[in-house]
């Protein structure tokens, strides 16, 4: 059994799944497992930036040489990625199936994708977004509730964005983003119009996951209620994003001291900075962010990337076909 | 062609789709149209004040007769309902088929519904609220996400509140609210396991329903991407909402000005307050308040209940039978 839907055929994949592109957290390996069980994957270059922690030419060499022969495709932050062009011409030397852009303007980098016969996809969080991706010719519009982990807005839900997406896209497909951790929010959001899903969170908390063992086992703990949307870590770290933009994460000791007060944060962000990095270091999420969605209450275990995409897969199936405990006639 | 659900068998109705009981807005005209096109219309008494503009004994007495002999409920909020006991008993004497009780404690009221054989519904915005309502004896929990117009939470969202809602309520039928505005919503909501939907902002653009022509044709211009979540008309209407409840609302003058500013508004609030309630005796809405939830980018028409309430039950049911443009094999 499979879906197929507009996404699947312009990718030719099995099932309409895509991996987010988290900075840091989808390397080379779990975009190959995503890739491999008939999903999509996709590389997280993120800011570009080595100051990130991770990004970086050699950063990005070493997950695209563990990424192997899969069809992969590679996303980065679009405001940031504009200051490294060379990590630009090094992901289309690899030839990705597909580059992602979110948070920005698409059309610095859109021409040269769409010519090198590379599909475009843009990661949009309201309408005037969805428009402006359509203009600069996106193959896949990704939108993007409130509900995802790490970097979006707060204005919109994946349950309404959807749908009005849908209503403006023809017959560009629409991919829901935020939220959706299992087959319920593949089948709902295949119902709203799209033609998959883009999944984060559910991601991280598998084996194939950059990252600490401890934050994974963090994630399959936290609960939704547990997450908020917050400036106060990208103050701490010192990254310049542009106004509307804040980062879900898990509440921890440092959002509570300092979310809702962030002009002091500010004033001691000296001070901040080296204890944020120092904690960061020694890996103490008291201190330092873990970016999470709102589709947590429906994470509960660590699980290898292509059992999660079989397990979505094929729930969606039997929900969208046998509808359990809903009868039509 | 029928849609049957937990729900739909709880209260004998053809069709998965709940009137929200908006206050003044949702009187028994609207919720008697709900009824007989085979939804289930619900009364807003709201606050139960007739200092809102709207409500007390003589107002529901009104609203109870133009709902005839329809099958309804009726629909107060919680906190407020408190204080005005005679209401309580009044809306026990019409015997309605349904309580419902949204923001506060159930359980005040809860015995004296559940012993009279009256369905109790009672609406969540966490999962905190979730498991109240279920101890309190729910018959019916809706699991009611930050999308939804006027008063309700900024935490949790419809997509990700419903799955995690009816992970833990067992056999009691759970029905999501909150942006959904058409059969794609229903439809999509039936995958979250959701056994139907409530829905507001899409009745208030009706016939039906009670108050000015001039902000239903508001509500079929106004965009999702105009409605916010703000706490500054509760100040200016001196209205004792406890901690965490917001209300969604079209952006407006007033809104503008006073959003972010909190503090402000209540230190010139009997200035305000004077100005607030002049502007809304003359129905201007650059100051006075309209509810609206994040649906509004799928409502385009006024149009008669009844003919909302029939095409959302078959667009869902063509959705969920045809599954235009998804294929599964």
């Amino acid at each position: 059994m499979a879906i197929t839907t507009a996404l699947t055929r312009l990718l030719g994949i099995p099932h309409p799944i895509i991996l987010a592109p988290m900075g840091g957290v989808a390397g080379g390996r779990l975009a190959a497992a995503v890739s491999q069980a008939g999903g999509f994957g996709m590389i997280g270059g993120g800011y570009g930036n080595p100051k990130a922690g991770y990004g970086g030419t050699s950063w990005m060499d070493e997950q695209f040489r563990a990424a192997g022969n899969a069809q992969i495709g590679v996303g980065y932050i679009t405001w940031s990625l504009q200051q490294f062009p060379e990590l630009f011409d090094q992901a289309m030397e690899r030839s990705p199936k597909v580059f992602g852009l979110a948070f920005g303007d698409e059309m610095q980098f859109a021409p040269r994708i769409k010519a090198a016969g590379v599909k475009l996809l843009c990661q949009v969080q309201d309408l005037d977004g969805a428009k402006r991706a359509l203009d600069a010719g996106a193959d896949i519009v990704v939108a993007q509730g409130t509900e995802a982990g790490g970097h979006g807005k707060s204005g919109r839900t994946t349950l309404t964005l959807t749908p009005a997406v849908v209503d403006i896209a023809g017959e560009i497909p629409v991919v829901a983003a935020g939220g959706l951790s299992d087959g319920r929010g593949l089948a709902a959001a295949l119902m709203l119009g799209a033609s998959g899903i883009l999944v984060g969170t559910r991601f991280w908390a598998t084996p194939e996951a950059l990252g600490s063992d401890r934050v994974k086992q963090l994630l399959t703990l936290a609960r939704s209620d547990d997450t908020q949307r917050t400036r106060v870590f990208d103050i701490v770290r010192e990254l310049p994003w542009p106004d509307g933009y804040t980062g879900r994460a898990l509440v921890n000791d440092f959002s509570r001291k300092w979310h809702g007060n962030e002009g002091a944060l500010e004033k001691n962000l000296t001070r901040e900075t080296e204890a944020y990095w120092t904690a960061a270091r020694a890996g103490d999420t008291n201190t330092s962010v873990v970016f999470a969605g709102e589709g947590l209450d429906l994470i509960h275990d660590i699980k290898p990337a292509g059992e999660i995409v079989r397990t979505i897969a094929a729930d969606a199936e039997d929900l969208l076909t046998s509808r359990a405990g809903i009868e039509i006639g």
